[in-house]
């Protein structure tokens, strides 16, 4: 599969295209190959690109008093967009890291723009896309105020199994809201109850 | 000032409007009187309107276990959209209670849908309000993960004065993530700490 083929599938789903328009996409878009450990943002930049996860995993985090407190992950499918950085041309509060291998398709102002006033379709789809954005955003924040940090890591292991696979315990546990070692008797208590539940 | 205006001058501040696009607006917007204790929106229902502040509170709160849990406030020059369930049509999860008297602009996705299609201007204007959505969110979600409760509640005392005498102490505490108790301590040793510097 062409890799983007990803992007045009996605978009498929939010919208039909023809195959000018799909042709249109696969001809404008930029692909960007990142090493695990590759910056894309730094604290105090201007954001000037957007990113659509076609492989591997970025992590956003801040960093607080020499801490690093992560506050989202984004993989396969999903858009990874610094909006206050890159739409006021604000720096960047925080940092974005390539935390595996990682293939991006790489959008940046011109290429939006251009994209517009070739097709207001394209437009539409952006704000469809914004949209769910918006509602994943949403959803994630509600369960800072809903859920516990046993309960936010369950959901964890439930909506995005392999992210918990794939990425360190102690950015996860700064993800949940905890330290480490709350995070390993979150994990101990969890893999007791099932334990228990089995026998 | 005529209460549409509130909208033209806030879609202005975004991108210039003609007379003429600007009158269109005026035309098409429906205004919704609201009275202090009046549900929006109730879990299980499928939101069909969005709304814009013009005067007044909308809380969103989510009911965990027979206890309220506040996710957000929206006052003046804020949308309020439960995107999830106005786009994807999934019942809501949450509720969106009027905790003023409260004048709203009340869109749904008939006059949506009319707009863009009178002007792909307006569906622009829509993408660009989109993005300041998404960004105050972002920042949003940020600060649970980055600030200790009383730094979250610092901030809110920073950023929206107003809004920490509008709303009752319960209220506060749920949104910044603790319980009522805690809050009032952490009042104390905020005015503590101000009379300390003071003398």
């Amino acid at each position: 599969m062409v890799l983007t083929d990803k992007l045009i599938t996605y978009f498929n789903k939010i919208m039909p295209l023809t195959d000018s328009e799909a042709q249109a996409i696969a001809d404008s878009v930029c692909i960007g190959k990142y090493k695990n450990g590759d910056l894309l943002l730094k604290e105090g930049q201007i954001a000037s690109e957007c990113y659509f996860v076609l492989k591997g995993c970025v992590r956003q985090y801040y960093m607080i008093d020499g801490e690093e407190k992560t506050s989202n992950f984004y993989t396969e499918e999903q858009w990874v967009v610094s909006f206050t950085s890159f739409i006021q041309q604000q720096p960047a509060d925080h940092y974005l890291e390539c935390i595996e291998d990682t293939i991006l398709v790489v959008g940046n102002e011109q290429r939006e723009e251009d994209m517009y006033r070739a097709n207001s379709k394209f437009e539409t789809i952006s704000r469809m896309v914004l949209e769910k954005i918006i509602s994943e955003q949403q959803a994630l924040q509600a369960r800072y105020v809903t859920d516990t940090p046993e309960q936010r890591y369950l959901h964890l292991l439930q909506s995005n199994p392999q992210l918990v696979q794939r990425v360190p315990l102690y950015q996860l546990a700064s993800y949940i809201g905890v330290k480490p070692e709350s995070l390993s008797r979150i994990r101990k208590r969890i893999t007791d109850r099932s334990r228990t539940t089995k026998v």
